[in-house]
């Protein structure tokens, strides 16, 4: 459904009236749902519940059991109850709405959110880039629809702004960031638990994966430079998806002396997904800009067609100049 | 040198007061530096020396490289010039002092703290047991000083406060905590760079360590207890010590599903030394303590002697009726 409207930017408190305003409300969250969307809208959720209003929260997949403390176990998997006012909460597209998109994309009344590319498909949208997570928002909106902090509300956002900041380790952590942590921690979140849960939880297949991509581990340029594969034969027989492999890009970087990680990940089409994470030498998207990929200075992709130690030969050669000092 | 004096608990603005007669402070950290005695040393000594004293930080061992964002540099290796007011902070106990106590653990003037634990070994003691980092402790100090948080101090103390805690993961992190952090990042802490190196940079051969280990990982009770094993042949040729396996007795937990993660680290001495970290069904102190050991009940270790499996066999016993409901 295309959408027949201009996007309104509205402000907290216009948020605040608008959702006042409502009986019966329906919060989505994204596809591949992670923390911060899941703690966005069952605080929400909850905060609107206390106001009266009957609210629901419907997500595109599966909520996995690493977030059950986010949503107190208030969800029930329907995906198609969905009536009166249509709120989305960390949703930056109408296509990151997934399996409602088709449905919901044009339909959605309310958006409130916190990335900087969003595509103002919503009717209202209460954006704040500026913020590490939309939980931060949704804090906001709660205060300013006069609602008091339960312990159930400040698990959720907690956990947003938990996992949207990985522990508060991301540079888009704020001092705001730790000002609210501070009040979630006063009004009851289990911290110590969501992030246990959010952070340091893994499958036993990824864990699986983890240890033969590090045992593949190579170094180069005086131990300054360490590569690691994921090759499909690692992952044989296990059960993993795209999203387990998150975070695997960083893994080479971590190693004391390492200036840049580089992580090959060989395709069943014989092409190589390179991510390259540099700490200060390297300019990262220079290097991947080199075989038609970008990113940022200290992080960027690109992919290279052939054999991983065919790709890693040809990612090497253009680090090199870093190196040499040939390059600023 | 025995101390010959009463232990004087004093205020934070006692502690100003204190340092604000002195001229020339040495300032003394624990032996086998972390980033709280490290940060709050360094922050203590820009502090002071900002107001025109001569100050100097004294380790009684080397301080690694990952830990040179909190000195910015400033730390000369020298273990001979010691005069002045002595203070220490971090140091629960003169034997804390290490290479130092024989000579100065009766000679403390001052001892800033957050251990429940501490001795008293020092003439005053600003102990505030509740603060998860000494750092905390430091920047009252800072603050009844009168001292302006420079970006200096701001990294110095975030990296104590965050490697306390665990980067705000552990159970001790408060509101107060993150309210710190939050003042400290406004004065230009460089959090992400020092959350990385302290938190998540790991060498070579530790990394080579921890694969190994977490390859041995076998899993009991449909999947709800999991045992890992250390054994010195996978160290063989490596360069570790005690201190990098720390951290080591939190891997199994950390896979989804396990409630209880056993590690055993078989000793020269074919002994076992045991950890168990559980979630919230099996009584770790208790578990252990049949086996002569403790702790708390939810990280607990004992001594078993004989082989690994032997071991494994002997505390699986101990904590199968945990998950019998035989017990509570």
């Amino acid at each position: 459904m295309k959408k027949t409207f201009e996007c309104n930017a509205v402000t907290v408190l216009q948020t605040a009236d608008l959702l006042n305003e409502q009986k019966n409300i329906t919060i989505l969250t994204h596809h591949r749902p992670d923390g911060d969307t899941i703690g966005s809208a069952f605080a929400l959720m909850y905060a609107l519940q206390s106001l009266g209003k009957t609210v629901r929260v419907r997500c595109p997949d599966t909520i996995t059991s690493r977030y059950h403390l986010l949503s107190d176990g208030a969800y029930e998997p329907s995906f198609t109850l969905m009536e009166g006012y249509i709120v989305a909460v960390d949703v930056g597209s109408a296509s990151q709405l997934g399996r409602f998109e088709k449905k919901y994309g044009g339909k959605v009344d309310l958006c409130i959110d916190h990335h900087y590319s969003n595509t103002k498909y919503a009717q209202n949208l209460l954006l704040q880039p500026k913020s590490a997570s939309c939980c931060e928002v949704i804090l906001e909106v709660i205060d300013a629809l006069g609602v008091k902090l339960t312990s159930q509300i400040a698990n959720a956002l907690y956990g947003g702004v938990s996992s949207d900041t990985g522990g508060f380790r991301f540079g888009n952590t704020t001092a705001q960031t730790h000002l609210v942590a501070a009040r979630l921690i006063e009004a009851g979140a289990r911290h110590p638990e969501i992030n246990r849960a959010l952070l340091e939880s893994t499958s036993r297949d990824r864990m699986a994966v983890e240890v033969r991509a590090k045992s593949s581990m190579e170094y180069f340029f005086d131990g300054k430079c360490a590569v690691m594969y994921i090759l499909p034969s690692m992952a044989e027989g296990l059960s993993i998806n795209d999203g387990d492999l998150e975070g695997f890009a960083n893994m080479p970087r971590c190693v004391e002396g390492v200036e840049v990680g580089v992580t090959i990940r060989h395709q069943p089409d014989d092409n190589c997904r390179i991510s390259v994470r540099s700490s200060q030498v390297v300019n990262a998207s220079e290097v991947c800009s080199t075989f038609g990929g970008g990113g940022h200075v200290r992080a960027a992709g690109c992919t290279i067609p052939g054999s991983p130690t065919a790709a890693r030969d040809v990612i090497l050669s253009a680090i090199a100049p870093f190196f040499a000092g040939e390059k600023p």
